[in-house]
């Protein structure tokens, strides 16, 4: 806004966000697209005026967001291709940030309840008989008394994510199950700290089987109450306010 | 589960993942936390056993995750230094999964509705007088009618962000900031198309006020209905569906 005259700060730019820029740009241009693999370092570096070793340092950034997947060998197996779904980005950004503090265990919480209100109830209007299906699926093998906590809290981010996945929206799904890989560790540390941690799997099986059939009966604003109420009293039941961050 | 016999496809690791790795579990153990300045590049790759030339890399990845920042320089001023607050990394990742279409216009339209549905919600219990103060100052900007649709459009992400802001959540308000910082371009393309951008303007200024007023009046629920209205009826009335992906 205003003083058009005013100078600006010089942005310095670095290299490998120009090269991501180009590769962005080819994308929206439609030359490249998810499958398509990118010329070699050799030829890529010679065209971009740049050295192998900058090269090298955009292609791992791309890389780790999960954009480009880097395959070895010489010959047409090897070499970078762009990826066509979302990869660990997004965890690998997150799980540092927690780590760092920029955000605590609250945020996550209510970014949880936020996200799966809202996948619940459109869940409960656009899932089909095979999403119920599998649904159900994931609760009996939660049934089984036999499974270690990790397994149990495998089973239990598979169910929540399962839900958004039934609203078609990749990118809630994709957040949702992001945000569950960034603090699984931690919370199989937390249930390593309870008591009986089969006592709160009890809680869990049954409030889950209530979500569910709240979905089955086609009942959004139920099932978006229902699963606010089971995320928050699982952190405050379990007091996992210093736990998880 | 199961099968504890199988076997399992051998994991690749990168250096620059074991890097990142190395230093989340310093930040977890409390031995880095942000603001600290990590060791010269001399001295890192020295201790990690590895070339510069692979610490160069791990150091461009949390660069690009916006996780440190490095300052060009010798001595105390230069060197790679944790940052306090994320940065753009989720912007970075979320502009080149929008362009490989791993996510699509309506995936982006659908997650704005659920944070900022959330966001509303809560704002209308927790925003203060400071935060109404701050929410009218933008809305009266807007109201200026020799502002250009670039910086009406950066005034209304601004207006949006901050209801988040006022929640308390710095995870969601970093998320909406990232998905709108990731569309801007094209959303200011898009009011380019308008026959007259300042028809929506009206619009889009008078809903805003709406908002504001039932954030006022404490009203959760209707805060939470205007805002999914505005942002679904400003897609579907100007017609985003492919434009904006």
């Amino acid at each position: 806004m205003g003083g058009g005259d005013a100078w600006e700060p010089v942005q310095r730019v670095r290299t490998y966000e120009q090269v991501m820029h180009q590769i962005e740009q080819r994308i929206l241009d439609g030359k490249l697209r998810a499958g398509d693999k990118l010329p070699s370092e050799r030829d890529l570096s010679a065209s971009l005026g740049i050295s192998r070793a900058s090269l090298r340092e955009a292609l791992r950034v791309l890389e780790a967001l999960g954009i480009i997947e880097i395959r070895s060998g010489a010959g047409p197996e090897g070499g970078a291709v762009l990826v066509d779904s979302p990869g660990d980005g997004f965890v690998n950004l997150l799980k540092l940030q927690l780590a760092l503090a920029h955000f605590d265990q609250n945020d996550v919480l209510e970014t949880r309840v936020a996200l799966e209100t809202w996948s619940c109830w459109e869940a409960a209007y656009r899932a089909n008989e095979a999403d119920f299906t599998e649904l159900a699926a994931i609760l009996d093998r939660m049934d089984d008394d036999s499974i270690t906590a990790a397994e149990f809290n495998t089973l239990d981010a598979a169910f929540h994510v399962r839900i958004a996945d039934a609203t078609g929206n990749a990118l809630i799904a994709h957040m949702m199950g992001s945000l569950r890989t960034a603090i699984q560790r931690r919370m199989v540390d937390v249930y390593a700290t309870l008591a009986d941690w089969r006592e709160t799997a009890k809680t869990v099986r049954s409030e889950h089987r209530e979500i569910l059939r709240a979905l089955i009966d086609r009942d959004g604003d139920r099932a978006a109450s229902l699963v606010r109420f089971h995320i928050t009293s699982f952190y405050t039941n379990n007091n996992l306010g210093g736990l998880l961050t």
